[in-house]
C-alpha cells in the first residue's frame, strides 16, 4: 500500500471545497462553541454514503439517502449539526428535510443536492429556528479555510477536533482528500455517534467512488470500537468535485488503486483519532492480526480483542494479560487454529513476546509495564495460517467512560 | 412453565451425593477460604455437559470430555479446585489427568468416572502437591450436608455462594434437583469464569439428559452476560443417580417436560445469582424480550440489550436513558419491525412506559428515577410480532468493574 504526503486543510484540502461553522444554541452552551456547520463544492460531486446497520436510523441518515436516489448520487452541500440526533422524534425527517431545504434556498441549489446529518441526544425534538437563523451566516462565513470551523462544530464530547488530508497524483494530476470526523461521546451522553466527511477533487464515477468507500470503510471504520455499541446516526459520506481535472477513474485500474490508498489513509487516520479520543479512554489500543488465512478472519480477530472489556480494563491497568488477548481470540468466531497463534505487546518503547504457538512464555513484568505505561499500544498477533492482515482500533475500558455514561442526562 | 418448591441442600439435595470442600493452599491464602471440593454419588450417574464455545480451553475442560467418552457418559465424582486454572500450560492435561487418578484412587473408582474442573488465573503452572495431599481429606469429609463446603471451595471473587434446589414428581416418585456454580470474577482477575454442577437423582437416560442439558443451557447460562467476554474454562456438568427410582425417563414426554421445568427452575435461578454478583455489579439487569416470532430472536434481542455497555453505565447511574435500549434492539442481529417494539423498565416499585411503537412517550423522569435507584431492574421489550419469549440476565457497569479488572495481576 503506498503511503503519500500529509497536507493541511481537512475537509477543505481538496480543490473547491467550502466549509464553515458557526453557534446558533441549538441547546444553550455557556462556551459558544460551534454547534453547526457546512461544506459546499463550487462544482456538483459524485457523492458516495456508507451509513449506520442500525435498525433504528436517525432521521438525518434517511433523508441523506433519499436525497442522493433523487439526485443519483449528486450532491454539492453538507448541512449538520450536533447537540441533537434529530432521532426517534415523530417531526424528524420533517425537519431534517426543512434543514436540506434551508441550505438549498441559501445556496440556490435543490434540496436533495444536501447532504443532512445530526449528532447528539436522541429523542428530543430539535428545534429548526435556530438552524434557520443560522444558514444565512454559515453561507456568508464559507471560506476555503473554514475546515476548522467545521471540524470544531461537530464536535460533541470529542475532546479534540479530528481532520486528516493527503496529496496524490491520479494521471499526472495532483489530487487531493482529506476529512473531518466525530467521535464516540455527547454532552448528554447517550449514543457514541460516529460522522465523518471526506472531499476530494479527485475525478471518479460515482460507481467506483462508492466501491472505494465501501471496501475502505470495512477495514478502517468498521474496525474501530470504543465499546461495542453501534449508533443510530453513523454515517461516512464521501465528495468527489473532480477539479484536480484527472481523467475520470471509472475501471478498478492502478489510478483506482492510488485512489483507494490516499482514501485509506486518510480514513485509517482519522479512525485511530477517534480510537484514541474514545469517551474515557486514556489509552489507544492498535490490534493488528496478520498471518490470517483471509481479510475477514484477520478483521474478526483483531476487533474480537478491541472489543474485550477485560482487555481494555487490564490495559488501562498497564497489566501485561496476555491470557485476556488469547481469550478474546479463542472466541473470535473464526476458523483458525489457535495453537499457532503467536502474540507481542508493543508501544514506542519495545515490544514483548508473550505468546507462542497457543501458550505463554515468559517475559519480564518489568519490561512489560513499561511497554503498557505509554499512552499507544500495539497488540501484536500472528496467526501464522496465511499472510492477509488487519487492524483494529480501540481504547482501554476506564473510570471515566462509567463517569462520563453514568451521569444522569441532565 | 411448572414451578417447584425449593429446598435446601445445593449439590447435595438430590439423593445419594455426597460433597465436601477444604483449603489446600493452591495458592497461599490468609483468609484459608476453601479451595478444592469434591462431589461423589453413591451408584454410578448419567453424566451430560456443556463447555467453553472458547478455542482456548481450559485443560480440565478437554480431560472431562475425554473422561465421559471413554466411559460411555458416566461419572461417579467431581474433582474441582479454584485460584488456578490450569488453562495455557504445557502440563495441563498431565495434571488435569493427575487430579482424577488421584480422586480414582481415593474413591476406588476408574479416572475415566471422575469430572474435574478448574477455575482461576491461566498460564501458571498447577501444583500438584497440595492436591494431592488434599483428596484423603476430601474423602474422609464427605458428607450428605457438605454442599456449603463444596460451593465455597469453588468461589474466586463471588462475594456470595451460589445454591439453589428444587423437589419435583415424576412417575409418583419425588426426585430432587440441585446445583452450585461460581461465577464472574477472579481472586488476581485474568478471565471470568463460570462453572457449574447439577445433580439430580432423577433416573433419565444419557441421550436425554444431555438434551435437557443442551436446551436449558441455551435459555439459561447463554443468555447470561457480565462483560460479553467468554471464558475458556466454563463448564456446566448435570449428573443423574437415578436414586429416586422414578421410571427412566427415555423419550420427550410429560415426564420430561416435567425435569426440564424443573432444571430451568434451578439454572434460572443460579444464572440470577451469577448476574447479581457479576464482577463490580450493584444492580441485577432482568431483560425479558416477549412478542417475539422465534426463540432465536429473542434470545438475540434480549442478550444484546444486557450486553450494551452504554446501557449497563446508564443503569449504574439511575438513568432511564431507553434511547440506549432501543439502540442496543436495533443492531441485534435478527429480524423484526423496529417500528413496532415496546420497552418498559420496571423494578419492585413500579413500572413505566418509556417508547412505544418504536418511538420515545413522555414519562415521569422521577417515577423513572425511583424505578431504577431499585437494585433489581427489569427491561420489558415487546417486539409485538409473536408470542415467544425469553429472559437475559447481566448487570451494570461500573467503577468497580473497572477497578477489579484494571488491577494488576500480583
Amino acid at each position: 500500500m503506498k503511503t503519500f504526503e500529509t497536507i493541511e486543510g481537512g475537509v477543505c484540502a481538496a480543490k473547491g471545497f467550502k466549509a464553515s461553522g458557526v453557534y446558533c444554541a441549538i441547546k444553550e452552551n455557556p462556551t459558544k462553541k460551534n454547534d453547526i456547520a457546512m461544506v459546499v463544492s463550487d462544482v456538483m460531486c459524485n457523492a458516495a454514503g456508507v451509513y449506520t446497520q442500525n435498525k433504528v436510523k436517525g432521521a438525518p441518515v434517511i433523508v441523506t439517502k433519499k436525497n442522493l436516489e433523487k439526485s443519483g448520487g449528486k450532491a454539492k452541500a453538507v448541512i449538520v449539526n450536533s447537540k441533537n440526533a434529530n432521532t426517534c422524534n415523530a417531526d424528524g425527517e420533517e425537519k431534517a428535510n426543512e434543514m436540506c431545504r434551508l441550505t438549498a434556498d441559501a445556496l440556490g441549489i435543490k434540496p436533495e443536492e444536501v447532504i443532512v446529518a445530526s449528532t447528539g441526544v436522541i429523542g428530543q425534538i430539535l428545534p429548526i429556528e435556530p438552524i434557520a437563523k443560522a444558514v444565512p451566516e454559515l453561507v456568508e462565513k464559507l471560506s476555503y479555510t473554514g475546515n476548522v470551523e467545521a471540524a470544531t462544530a461537530i464536535m460533541t464530547t470529542d475532546t479534540v477536533k479530528k481532520e486528516y488530508a493527503v496529496k496524490f497524483t491520479v494521471g499526472g494530476k495532483e489530487c487531493h482528500l482529506g476529512g473531518m470526523a466525530k467521535g464516540s461521546g455527547m454532552i448528554h451522553p447517550n449514543m457514541a455517534t460516529t460522522l465523518n466527511f471526506i472531499t476530494t477533487d479527485c475525478a471518479i464515477s460515482p460507481e467506483m467512488l462508492q466501491k472505494a468507500l465501501s471496501e475502505i470503510v470495512k477495514i478502517t471504520y468498521n474496525c474501530l470500537s470504543v465499546d461495542g455499541d453501534q449508533s443510530t446516526n453513523d454515517t461516512c459520506m464521501l465528495m468527489a468535485n473532480g477539479l484536480a481535472e484527472n481523467p475520470e477513474i471509472t475501471e478498478e485500474n492502478a489510478d483506482f488503486a492510488t485512489f483507494k490508498d490516499a482514501l485509506y489513509q486518510v480514513m485509517a487516520n482519522l479512525t485511530r483519532m477517534l480510537a484514541k479520543d474514545g469517551e474515557g479512554a486514556t489509552k489507544l489500543l492498535t490490534c493488528v492480526c496478520s498471518g490470517s488465512p483471509d481479510l475477514d478472519t484477520a478483521i474478526i480477530v483483531a476487533k474480537s480483542v478491541i472489543r474485550s472489556p477485560l482487555f481494555k480494563c487490564a490495559m488501562f491497568g498497564a497489566d501485561a494479560n496476555w491470557g485476556r488477548v488469547l481469550c478474546a481470540i479463542g472466541y473470535a468466531e473464526a476458523d483458525f487454529d489457535i495453537n499457532k497463534v503467536d502474540v507481542d505487546l508493543g508501544s514506542k518503547v519495545g515490544k514483548i513476546a508473550v505468546c507462542r504457538n497457543g501458550a505463554g512464555v515468559e517475559f519480564s513484568e518489568e519490561e512489560a509495564k513499561k511497554i503498557l505505561l505509554e499512552d499507544e499500544i500495539d497488540i501484536l498477533i500472528d496467526l501464522n495460517s496465511g499472510d492477509v492482515s488487519a487492524t483494529a482500533w480501540g481504547c482501554d475500558l476506564t473510570y471515566d467512560y462509567v463517569k462520563i455514561n453514568g451521569d444522569y442526562r441532565s
